[in-house]
Formats: structure tokens, C-alpha cells, sequence
């Protein structure tokens, strides 16, 4: 995905966003949706359905934070058009994660050829309010070259 | 939890533990599983079954960011006797989550009446080694007063 | 200042503002200067002299962290219009300081009773262009009340 | 200094970190001292003179984050041994820096070829004692090559 062709149009920019989010275990299990997707920009949603709340009825931290984590490193995969890996990020709440739906939308700010740094702001969704509940900021970098170790 | 009777006995402590694990369906979704409780200290695991990987065959980095998550306030919450919100936190992830299990261990470095700093280690364990695969630390804060309102 | 009067002027507040920073023996040291403040919005400039540099010629990230803590911290007390403390940041640097001066603009993004979370941009200005060189974020407490101990 | 030497005794690559530290200006301006370095661990210490305060008599934060950022990479740099720069660190204020001086101890907690992950913890020391008042992590990175381009 992250090093893909930067000819291909929208949509099937989209799809192939959503091929990759489809090939993710732990995305399916969670049921996560890719609304929008391009270069340097992601929108993936979750909606909240009871086996990810916690004991007082809102989404798991670890719900947002897997959403934080996910749509940083597309947005900066997506940016730099390489393979790449989250390799640091740090959130902060701000709101319980209250309601029927979770929206995360994360930019890359800056990138270069070894790394993006992005922002991500997740959102919930309660009666069609969005409130913010969530935002994050984080390093995106490219693969290490597998013909280096480390130690 | 956190707020519990601080003068149970270490099976009793680590008991009401794992009921709070067990009250949190996401917890239970990710198959999390309490190893060990006590004042400002946890090990909190999780078997990596095939739900939980991404498409390389890893555990997800949100498997590892919900440990951290939990872990983190667990440790907090521990610490400081009071019910409590993990407020924020950083994570670093330094090598693929590959293996049978994750272990995390979280502690309380600082707290006070407010708020708690912790910091965690999730390490990957693969064929009976440990190796340490990311690195996290945050802030775990006092529920505020039910009467104080955030705008 | 962060408890201040609600209803000055923007002057006044302004003002009340660089007697702050003028108070500050450290922000004197940096040559700090308080071009902008509002509720939950400062712009901070510090001209790069010599003896902020590092070896390279550089400002060292040290003076551009400073900037970050201080201007995090004007945005959430101005927010929060308590006594405030900076309770944590984190900081990515995206580009070397290089210029002749660098502006900090933060911001509240969100705020109750007893914390913030704010956001801040550090600009350095190179021939008039200004370029993005570092984004942070972190956590504005409220001085906890002087009866409570921390440990 | 981060490219050294591999083989020079510890008298000498200590001696190599006070001439690092003595071509920072701005290391010189706040009164930086290294008093220990060896490959992935450095202490570095700054004596709390009036300049270096705030309002209310502590250290400024901006002081203690420089310690962070300067250690951080220092100990990044050392464990690498190649060109460094860091890339981003957190960091928690847990106690205000009140005393005559202030250590930083920081540490390589992994590191590869491309990156190192670093912890750093901060103390005041106040009549002869320690007191830890910040912790931090950050991640430091190889300088790119200088035919990479950013963007």
C-alpha cells in the first residue's frame, strides 16, 4: 500500500487502502472502515459495538489508541509512498469515548525520505455530534533496508 | 479497582484484579490475562492468536498499544488508591511484536494525590525468550469531582 | 497571569502577559519576546543569537523545547485562567532551527476544569519565510491545591 | 563526538564530550557539565544559578527539557556511534526543579542501525539529596544521508 503507484485514481486508491485494512487481523476483528483515504490523509472509523467498551460502557482506550496507531501510519505511509513502520506515538484523551461511532482522521505534517510525522484527532460520534476525544502525534518511518540489523 | 480496600491479601488483591479484567469486554476480546497485581505494579499478557495480527503476521501495534494502555493505569490506579483515567501516553515501538505472547510490566515512577507517571515495557516472547518490543510512558490522573464539568 | 482577570483588554492582557515573561530569569536569558496572547492562544518569538546556537551553528533543541514548555503552558493557563503547571510534552523536531529568529504558536485544543491539552508549532523565520521545525503537544495541569501532598 | 572512536579509553571519550559540550554555546550558556559518558549512558548536570529560573524561584522547565534533549541524544549518539539527531522525546515534570542543582542520567534502552530509544530521568538535588523531577523518552535518529532531500 505504502509504496504504491501514485497514478492510480481516488477510488482505487481507496480500494487499495481497503484491501490492506481488509488483510489486517486485528482491523477486522476490531471492524474498522476506511471512509477516506490519500495521500497524506486517512479517515478510518470503528463503530462502537459492545465487545470494545470497557466496564463503564465507553470504547477501551486501547480502541482509540489502535485507531491513533493505525491511521498514523497511513497517513504517513500513504505520504511517503514507501514501505513503512509506526515507529513512535504518543495520545492524549481528552473525552470517554462515548457513543455509536469512533472517527479518527490523521495528516501527515511534515515528511521526508526517512520519515513523516503526523497528527491524528479521533472523534465520537453520539446523536450525530462529533466531539473530540481523543489526539495524537506521531513518527512514521521507512522500512529499514532488510540487509540491516538490529541489534 | 483502584480505589480498592488496601488491605487485602496479595491473592485477594490480584482476584479483584482479574475481575476488572474480566468486567471489560475489550479485554476479554483480546484474550488479556493477569499475571501479576500489586501497588503501582502489573503484568498484564496476552497469547498472540491469529485475530490479533496485521497483515505481515506480527501482533498489531494496537495489541501492544492496548497493553500499554491498560498496564499503564493499572499501575497508576494501584498506586494511588483512587479511581482513575489514563490522562496520556507515549509509546515506543522497537522491534516486530512476533512471537507465542506479549508480557507487559507497567509501575508506578511517581505519584501523588493528583496524578500517578508510569512507565511500561511489552516484551514479545518467542520460543521461551523475552525480548523487549516497545516502550511506553504516561500519565494516569484522579477521576476528577463528578460536579466538575469539562467543557 | 494564568488566574488573571477575565475582562482586560487585549492590551492589558498582552501586557500582564510580558510581565509574566519578563519575571521569568530564564526567558530573559533566551531574549524571549510575547508577540501575541489570548484565552488559550500564544505566539512566542525568540531571535536566534549566538549563544542559543549548538556546535552547527544551529538553535540548539534545547531552545526550541524551551519555547514548546512556555508556550504550551501560556495557552493552557490562559484557557484554563488558573494557576497551571506543565504537567507534560512531547515534542517532534522536523527540521534544524536555521534562521534568524524562531516563533512559537500554541494553542488550547481542549480544556475542563482541571487540565488542558494544547498544541504548539515552532516556525523558525529564514529570510522571511517562516518553515515548520518542530510540533508539540502536551498536558496543562491545575496547581494542585497547596493542602495536598504529593509523595 | 556520536562517530567516535570505538577504542579510546574512558578518560579520553569523556574528554571527547566536554569539547562536544564546550562547542555548544548555548551547553555553555546554561552551565552544562558531563561527568560521566560512556556508550549509551551519559550523566549531565547543570547547577541551578538564578538565571536559570522562572518566577517562582525553581529551574524553569526549559532547563530541565534541555538536560532531556541533550542527554537523550547524547547517550543515543554514543550507543549508535554514528552521526545522531534527535528525532522527538516526551517528557513528564513530576516535581518542580528546586535546589542547587540539577542531574540528568539517560540511557540507550535498544538501538539498531538506522534509530536508538532513550530514557532520561532528571533530578534535583537540594541539600545533598536527590529528588527525580522529570522522566523522559525520545528517539534518536542516524543523520540522513546527505543526499536525501526533505520535503
Amino acid at each position: 500500500m505504502s509504496g504504491g503507484d501514485q497514478q492510480v485514481s481516488p477510488d482505487a486508491f481507496l480500494a487499495m487502502g481497503r484491501e490492506v485494512i481488509a488483510s489486517q487481523p486485528f482491523s477486522v476483528l476490531i471492524g474498522a472502515e476506511l471512509h477516506a483515504l490519500s495521500r497524506g490523509y486517512i479517515e478510518l472509523q470503528v463503530p462502537i459495538f459492545d465487545k470494545l467498551k470497557q466496564q463503564d460502557g465507553f470504547a477501551h482506550g486501547g480502541v482509540v489508541s489502535y485507531l491513533a496507531d493505525n491511521a498514523l501510519t497511513f497517513a504517513g505511509g500513504t505520504a511517503m509512498a514507501v514501505p513503512v513502520v509506526l515507529s513512535e506515538f504518543k495520545i492524549n484523551y481528552v473525552r470517554p469515548a462515548i457513543g455509536e461511532r469512533l472517527i479518527a482522521r490523521a495528516r501527515a505534517v511534515h515528511f521526508g525520505s526517512s520519515q513523516a510525522v503526523c497528527t491524528c484527532e479521533v472523534f465520537a460520534v453520539q446523536d450525530g455530534e462529533e466531539k473530540l476525544c481523543a489526539l495524537a502525534q506521531g513518527t512514521i518511518a521507512r522500512l529499514p533496508d532488510p540487509s540491516q540489523k538490529s541489534t
